[in-house]
């Protein structure tokens, strides 16, 4: 079997080599064409510099044969998807390439390097950056899937299977069209499974493949006291505290090494299959630098590292409020105090339920749960009195590990050098939305440098990492 | 000894009854000199109308040859106190009766049935009052002072005392020079005790004598989380979150009844007399009517009421933040999360001991205790990092009931009608500085209407309640 083995060996390294010389060929070509796609204005909040990216966009993978064209919203005022395909003869697979266009809003006047949209090469070498806007969230995701497009054709290659590409137009507003778009376009959208083309490397270095997200959902507990605020001098020992008794609640709900002691609150957790549970911990471990970095004397969960506890649900408190501290503050007995939660989910939770956990456990605390403020004759009534409002909050995505496009991509990242496999991000993403409006699983490859300033001013991509990102994309196109 | 009792009764009922007719014929002229004195504005930032409340007042204390003169700061740029004298042959205990000539701060705008400084009379009979700024907080006590001496010297009576009277221009302001002023003045100012001419009757409606105050200090806790704040995705669950210590920070200060779980809390507590326990007990409970009005389903004590517990040293949330809440949060693990306590006295504790068994308190929890910001080395080092700023604060001050100065006012008081004798007040004012500059006692008697608006807009007296408390006054200056 050796000389099967050299076989492999001689075509792995021969896919990953070739779009490599063809990127270190072309590197002049492709920053012509990328900075000025990055000197177009793509706040998604203006309309028109939206439309003047998507034609520009539509342009750049119509000279590809691309077949492009926009999905526009029912109204057409929505900033569209704009779509693309190279159909494989024979192909047995639809996968779709996703980036988005626009960008985060900008604060000119805190741009050090060069103003947010008249891109600037800076650098030399490695550590040649471009700076603008965009410029790695997340043209770069545009431009790498198009050049990797024209890294195939010079070589006369196709990609493994039929290539569909998707760039979206209102990402960093939070894509508030995205479901009725990806409903009204279903059929163009069919597919086995999106890539994400999106954020940064791994902290470590190395580009990043996630598998899946954590869900989310925020929500509010305000615990009343007296009707109006009371003198502390003449009160103080005998009114109820609203700010001491919301302390007692949310002391209540976690131990002293973090974990959560509200009552079924891991109960629906699906769990890491063994194979996860690998990758994880083959994760480099940021933990010891974060700390240090931080200035965190412990972290939560009683010696699990940062990795291991973001695939568990959590609890946050985001925010406590009740009357006022330093220069503001007066010797009252305040009338509410409120605390900002935010949960995040894992496989198996839903956001009703795990809401629900929570609203229980208050109850089982001695609380009247409302959810308004609560009436005069409420107050008289009940001893304790929560007021509890949520957002609707959405569901964690995962692919499995052994799923073929989890097992494909990973096998295109690995022959581009090490990468970090991790089954999901701490963070949210409304992925759950592609498998509920298209039933496809998504995966998310994030490959420019770590620190590129992304949401920020002076953002930037280094050169390298894009052209690395370009070998990696073709890659991904070419792996079976 | 029949006929003695019946003598003492006689003579208990004439020296109660002459005041009140006098005051009845003189009602006109009374409100007469009122109404101008309450036209000159004095807010005690402005220092001209400081100086010309005090010569008006001088001039009205010399058409009584009261011998008044202005005891000034050692610059002479203080607001001064107005100084003047009764000296009476043979008495052997020397008063001092105090009010104050300045007032809150107004915002005319909000006044809404005179402009704060253009005194008006409204309505008839038991209802009619004169609206305006310190109409009784406090030169109701100044007017009250100078007409129970009219009272006296029309039926050529004398006090039973040395009568001294100082008013003072600042207190509103916080008495920022009090102290200086008592001990320049220590000569002039010598007595056997104070009585202190200020403030609204009880809820209840009788007015009210106070033997004591409850002393304040006040301190901030900050807890320390990340150095930075963090995504509650990408870190929730790991990185320790400041909001949450905090909870469990103060969750530890105080059990489910309020009681005050910290160390030694109670230590120092110089306990109630019978006398006072007695005394405490038969205060009308405004517990019922409270509750009601402030919409409370509970209270703090386990059982004990209002009256009894604040004779307690308390510890009360002014105010708690960390990040935001509503509108303004974010979902973020905060950098820090504060408290501000409010930490009121009784006779035995002094604000260090106080404060200090708090901060042991915080240490037990596993804190390392700062009175700044942490270093980033600190942070990395320890675990749980608290700092802990305080402000000076002072003592709680009460004259024993058994005192001849709480005793002579007790019998004045019951001469005029019913009255609440409170061993000592839920709030706090300086009156130790009397003690610490002077080394004598003090008591504070409350006349006014409750509902008087005080420090509010539409400040009021009732002309009635007005009257009563001449009366009042009169007869606490000739009480054996």
């Amino acid at each position: 079997m050796r000389w099967f083995v050299l076989l492999l060996l001689f075509l792995a390294t021969g896919a990953a080599a070739a779009p490599r010389e063809w990127v270190d060929g072309h590197r002049q070509q492709i920053l012509d064409e990328y900075l000025p796609l990055l000197a177009i204005p793509n706040v998604a909040a203006n309309r028109a510099d939206i439309r003047r990216n998507a034609d520009h966009i539509v342009a750049m993978m119509a000279r590809r044969d691309l077949a492009p064209r926009l999905l526009e919203s029912e109204d057409g005022t929505a900033p569209p998807l704009i779509y693309g395909e190279w159909r494989v003869p024979g192909a047995t697979r639809t996968y779709i390439l996703y980036a988005h266009y626009d960008g985060q809003p900008v604060t000119p006047e805190d741009w050090t390097v060069t103003p947010p949209f008249e891109p600037r090469l800076v650098g030399e070498g490695r550590e040649a950056r471009i700076y603008a806007r965009s410029a790695s969230d997340d043209k770069a995701g545009v431009m790498a899937i198009l050049a990797a497009v024209d890294a195939l054709r010079a070589e006369n290659r196709r990609p493994a299977f039929n290539l569909k590409i998707v760039f979206e137009g209102e990402e960093e507003a939070g894509s508030p069209h995205l479901a009725a778009l990806l409903r009204r376009h279903r059929e163009t959208l069919a597919s086995d499974g999106w890539v994400i083309v999106d954020g940064p490397a791994h902290q470590s270095g190395p580009p990043q493949l996630t598998l899946g997200v954590r869900g989310d959902v925020n929500m509010e507990v305000t615990v009343h006291g007296p009707a109006r605020p009371l003198h502390s001098g003449h009160y103080g020992n005998w009114a109820p505290n609203p700010a001491l008794m919301l302390a007692e609640l949310l002391a209540s709900m976690k131990d002293e090494t973090g974990r959560v002691t509200i009552s079924g609150f891991y109960d629906d957790v699906i769990p890491l299959t063994d194979a996860e549970r690998a990758a994880i911990a083959a994760v480099p471990a940021p933990d010891a630098s974060l700390r240090n970095e931080l200035g965190l004397g412990w972290t939560e969960g009683d010696g699990a590292t940062l990795t291991e506890l973001i695939n568990r649900p959590s609890l946050n408190i985001n925010g406590m409020r009740s009357a006022d501290v330093g220069a503001n503050g007066r010797n009252v007995i305040p009338t509410q105090a409120t605390a900002a939660l935010d949960l995040r989910l894992v496989l198996g939770n839903t956001p009703d339920r795990q809401v629900q956990r929570v609203v229980d456990h208050i109850r089982a605390q001695g609380y009247e749960v409302l959810d308004r403020a609560p009436t005069i004759a409420e107050r008289r009534r009940f001893p304790r009195i929560a007021t509890v409002t949520r957002e609707p909050g959405y569901p964690a995505e995962r692919t499995p590990l052994d799923h073929p496009l989890a097992q494909s991509l990973s096998r295109a990242m690995r022959a581009n050098g090490p990468f970090v496999l991790l089954p999901s991000l701490g963070g949210s993403l409304p992925l759950y939305l592609i498998r509920q409006e298209l039933g496809a699983p998504s995966v998310t490859v994030a490959l420019w440098n770590h620190d590129n300033n992304q949401h920020a001013e002076d953002e930037n991509v280094r050169i390298d990492s894009l052209m690395n990102g370009i070998v990696t994309i073709a890659g991904i196109m070419t792996a079976e």
